[in-house]
């Protein structure tokens, strides 16, 4: 069993390591990211994701929570590092950093392992560029019961410290995908349901399609140019949001929003969660 | 008539005014702000907002919707100012600026001049902090045809330029409302329809309420306290997106697009747009 680390200093090579994953050349070579925030760290490791080093601010230790999690964090396995609010601050680059950090291993699924079966409902967004609504969006997944959400082609890092962030700790708890454009239209073809891509061209109406008797698959285009020709010719429905007003269209993860809550209106009753 | 003023000093003092426009004090000391983008602009000027001074960098001069638009701002009495992309960058704070931005009068409706009929629509936010989310709120509200936004107590600027820039020019087309609490607990006396607000411990599923009787006044609680006390006593029902999951809640944008979508939905049709 590991014995808890001290370090005050900036230069200390393992926090230069931790500070290095704000790239995602480092995180992709280290296959690691970074998490915030005790609460979100617990969920993950109730969620049986792999901790590799728990920073904690001095200011924690003590509090039984923490101390707990510090405890389990060794049990683990994992590097327990005490360090200075200095230092969670430079990690972070937060000027009030969570006093307890977590570097995680990612986790992809592969595409082949879905099984879908009822109405389960996937998510699938199409070279998504912005880190924010990428994290707003997985969130916001979780929140519908979405099942899964799979990247297509070039996506923004779901394991970027903001996309983290963003998502509120749904990164742990909804399992992502990735696949080029070639592999997911593939998966696309064994899928036994229903897919729907949401398209400014679309001639059906959002509201118009049965979600509740099969499989969905909703895919989402890019932010600026929307979802691509191969994609769009792999729906069987294109559907589309009705609109009114000035804008040009929403905002790509309110349109995910309405969209999900659509889809999932049939699944969702105020019993599921007790107020 | 002006001519056109050139300017290639990051230290004239119009660029140093236009600059300051990025703190809060300056707005409301000027009750002027900065929009980026010549279609945003000319759209501001088809609705009537007054144009104080349009910025065009060099390299848009010639481009005949520049230049028709620099003789409308002329013509309009305002200050038209030639430039360099240096100086349009370091007002914008962005590495690549729009060529042509422009500084309007800021602009509130009076809350007592809101005559509701049919199945209007208005959407209130209880202290919203965050300049995205309510750039994407108001964006959000736009397209689904809301007829007005109610700023409650200290909410964040809806004319700082990041707030701007997520609104996408709806900033221009949705109006904007500011009251205190207490201000607006009594115009909600004087509303002829059904007040409602969305609260975690709703006991109305939102999509149970008949939005298509009469005018709807919904109203968003802050982003981590939710909405308060006074104004949560002041609504017809408590609503609640139901919800699945390990996330606390949604994003409060995510969440007012979710609701504002089902009170529209009577509302909205594809035929309202062509695609």
């Amino acid at each position: 069993m590991n014995a808890i680390k001290e370090i005050t200093s900036l230069a200390n090579p393992l926090v230069k390591d931790i500070k290095a994953l704000a790239q995602k050349k480092n995180r992709d070579e280290t296959n690691l990211f970074l998490a915030e925030g005790l609460k979100l760290i617990i969920d993950a490791l109730d969620l049986g994701w792999k901790l590799n080093i728990l920073v904690v601010a001095k200011a924690a230790i003590g509090n039984p929570v923490a101390d707990k999690t510090i405890a389990r964090a060794l049990a683990l396995g994992a590097e327990v590092v005490e360090t200075s609010e200095k230092v969670t601050a430079a990690i972070t680059r937060r000027d009030n950093p969570q006093a307890v950090l977590g570097v995680f291993e990612q986790r992809y699924k592969a595409l082949t392992s879905i099984k879908s079966s009822g109405t389960d409902a996937y998510l699938a967004l199409d070279r998504v560029r912005d880190p924010g609504n990428l994290g707003t969006i997985i969130r916001t997944a979780d929140a519908a019961g979405v099942k899964g959400v799979i990247l297509i082609g070039e996506c923004t890092d779901p394991f970027a410290i903001e996309t983290v962030r963003a998502t509120m700790g749904s990164v742990f708890a909804v399992p992502l995908y990735h696949a080029s454009e070639i592999e997911f239209i593939a998966f696309r073809q064994t899928f036994e349901g229903i897919v729907c891509g949401t398209h400014l061209k679309g001639a059906v109406d959002y509201r118009t399609v049965d979600y509740s008797k099969s499989p969905v698959l909703i895919i989402m285009g890019n932010e600026q140019s929307g979802m691509g020709e191969a994609l769009s010719s792999a729906c069987d429905k294109l559907i589309r949001i009705p609109q009114q007003g000035r804008a040009d269209s929403l905002n790509l993860a309110i349109a995910t929003g309405v969209t999900l809550f659509e889809v999932r209106r049939h699944a969702l009753t105020l019993d599921e969660r007790t107020p």
